[in-house]
């Protein structure tokens, strides 16, 4: 058998209840108006668990309780709300957030430490817990295996589309899985995204080594892309491991391949979290290369891709490479204009700091496409960086400036 | 006589001419299109001068001739082009900046150090060196006191409205004046605004103690402003003191009521420039109070004027609070939500941390209005701070969508 016949990683269709072991559902309960509202995920066995959490201070209440946790390394289950984000809502929320917890853990035997709860939606506002009460003991007997959809469908806010995704591993040892859901448009931004993101796996990972590879699949993922440089006060990202493939994944090359695996799913979970963003037009990979060292190809990578004046250039579609470099001469890192070139969906509009009119409408053209790459070589070593982000335009303006009503 | 009358500090209608000994003129020369794209501002005497320029690493050459120019702490002249930044032309950039210099400095007879030259417009062409070479020459014989309103005209890019103000200072040595011009609207953000800012005095004022002055006065105009976190290649502050008031500042009391002077003027041309926010709708003074310190006030009060999602909730003028506080929760400054209140146009809606939603529809109706005051009170110490911001909405993403067409 040949190394690349040993691991393969292959991304299929699929979602959170793709791994053996898990099944889901999701319903509506009445904390939003019509749509779904209320979802669940069960491993059917004991589950190491990891999660990464919202680097606000200002965190939600179910972002405590849900951190308190997952702190023990293990857990059985997700339980999220949509439509209400339990955020800012003092020790009521806190209050809440736990019975929202035990309803799930009453209903299915379960301790409370092993109920994993997000809540997303508006801030500032308590939730309808009459609705709750009622609502999470039925989740479970509508739980299935195909219920990863319902699910994905019951996160959604203002999300133009259901987020899922899957991979499958071949191993030596056997065969395993990974599937996860993610919900996520506007606030999305590094440290995390303003995202629930939710992974399982069928592989069995020792919680230790699962924290680590969840960390690092998030520095390629979520925390790689960004929409409007907004951090909201809920973001999480969980995962669960509940080891049906009898699977064991074990530090080294194994550790290795698991890691990667969970850093595919979680990306393309990510780059639809772009794609989604709120009235995007389209998506972009902006690449950063010839930084002194990686940590500052990101730092410069963010500082353009947070820039609105670079983001409604997007939108426009038009070749205004002034906005980058102009970005990249305030990120922090030091510069050198003379050094840079840039080059917008493989058209070269910047070379040695000056520009090439004679290549600005090609390169117009090549912005105007649906998914477009931008590369800004800084000249100066080799660390490099990618993000991945979208236009802002009048929509998402619209939507924002009335997301209450 | 009183000691309010002793120093006394009036903004007045008026301009860069407005001080005894200078005179003014703008003209069109071709560098754009229609508009007048050239301004000159000139001392009849001998003056001290001080400059403050943008932090950004990319530096257009306009910039880096005119630190050299102002580093031996005087001058004689501004000399001023619109519709072109010449920033990121290379070295050809740099030799046309210093034959703009030197075209001024041989019509004028004066020394090249004596010019202090900027650019403003695109970034990435090269000068047309053709029509300034004929166009600067002829500034001279129209110089007139009258000429300010023609240089502010001048120096106008994609600015709504012109932007001058004055004072006169009364103290007990006599009167002196301050005058002023500013330029931007887009762009515009602390450690420069996007903002080409000229002030000019007939007190006499020694380098050491103009320098101070000019720093002190940034730090509450020009520094306290943001529309859209982007930061200029070409941003530059300057002041020249001619001393033609025969009014000398020293150390002490006479510097203090001239810096406050300075200031006064330079924050009323900052909130123009705010005002003038491309396609903006309303002004918004942003205080944060009980901060541990001011320099962490300031840095909360940035990171919330900052947010897309904050201008975009003054764009719609809804209430949503949440935003607010999530904004400071990601400031990196300490924050505890339970300590926070919140006030929009003076209505409450947030205390203890708690939103106070019987008052979110006069809220909403506050936020209404072309000038808004927005205090948050983060309840830990004495520090405090205060920025001016706008809304962004749809008229600026599609201004600047296309601002190359």
């Amino acid at each position: 058998m040949s190394t690349a016949l040993t691991n393969a990683i292959s991304l299929i269709e699929g979602n959170i209840t793709t791994p053996l072991g898990f099944t889901a559902n999701g319903l509506h309960c009445g904390v939003r108006d019509q749509n779904k509202d209320l979802a669940l995920v069960l491993s059917d066995r004991p589950a190491t668990a990891a999660g990464m959490f919202t680097t606000n201070l200002v965190k939600a209440a179910p972002v405590l309780v849900c951190q308190e946790a997952v702190a023990d390394g293990s857990a059985r289950c997700f339980l999220v709300n949509s439509g209400n984000a339990n955020a800012c809502t003092g020790d009521e929320g806190l209050r809440n957030a736990r019975e929202m917890v035990r309803l799930a853990s009453q209903s299915l035997g379960l301790e409370d430490s092993e109920v994993l709860v997000c809540s997303t939606g508006l801030i500032g506002r308590q939730l309808p817990m009459e609705k709750l009460r009622q609502g999470i003991p039925t989740l479970k007997s509508g739980l299935s295996r195909e219920g990863g959809l319902l699910a994905a469908e019951a996160i959604m806010t203002t999300d133009a589309f259901m987020k899922t995704q899957a991979a499958v591993v071949k191993t030596v040892y056997g065969e395993y899985r990974i599937g996860g859901m993610a919900k996520g448009a506007g606030m999305i931004h590094p440290q995390l995204a303003t995202t629930l993101g939710f992974l399982t796996t069928d592989a069995a990972v020792p919680p230790d080594l699962l924290r680590k590879a969840l960390a690092q699949a998030m520095d390629a993922s979520f925390n790689s892309i960004t929409v409007d440089g907004d951090t909201s006060t809920n973001d999480t990202v969980l995962v669960l491991a509940g080891g049906a493939s009898g699977v064991e994944i074990t530090e080294g090359e194994s550790l290795g391949v698991f890691t990667e695996a969970l850093c595919q799913v979680a990306q393309a979970l990510a780059k639809m979290v772009v794609r989604d963003g709120e009235g995007a037009r389209r998506l972009v990979e902006l690449v950063v290369t010839g930084a002194t060292c990686n940590e500052s190809a990101k730092q410069v990578a963010d500082t353009i891709a947070g820039s609105l004046l670079f983001k409604t250039m997007l939108a426009g579609g038009e070749p205004n490479w002034g906005r980058v470099v102009a970005a990249a001469g305030r990120s922090g890192i030091f510069v050198e204009p003379h050094r840079m070139a840039l080059w917008f969906g493989g058209v070269q509009v910047l070379e040695s700091g000056l520009g090439m009119d004679e290549h600005l409408a090609e390169a117009g053209a090549a912005l105007q496409a649906p998914e477009v790459r931008i590369v800004l070589d800084l000249g100066m070593g080799e660390g490099e960086a990618t993000i991945w982000t979208c236009d802002i335009n009048e929509k998402y303006v619209v939507l924002n400036g009335s997301y209450m009503t």
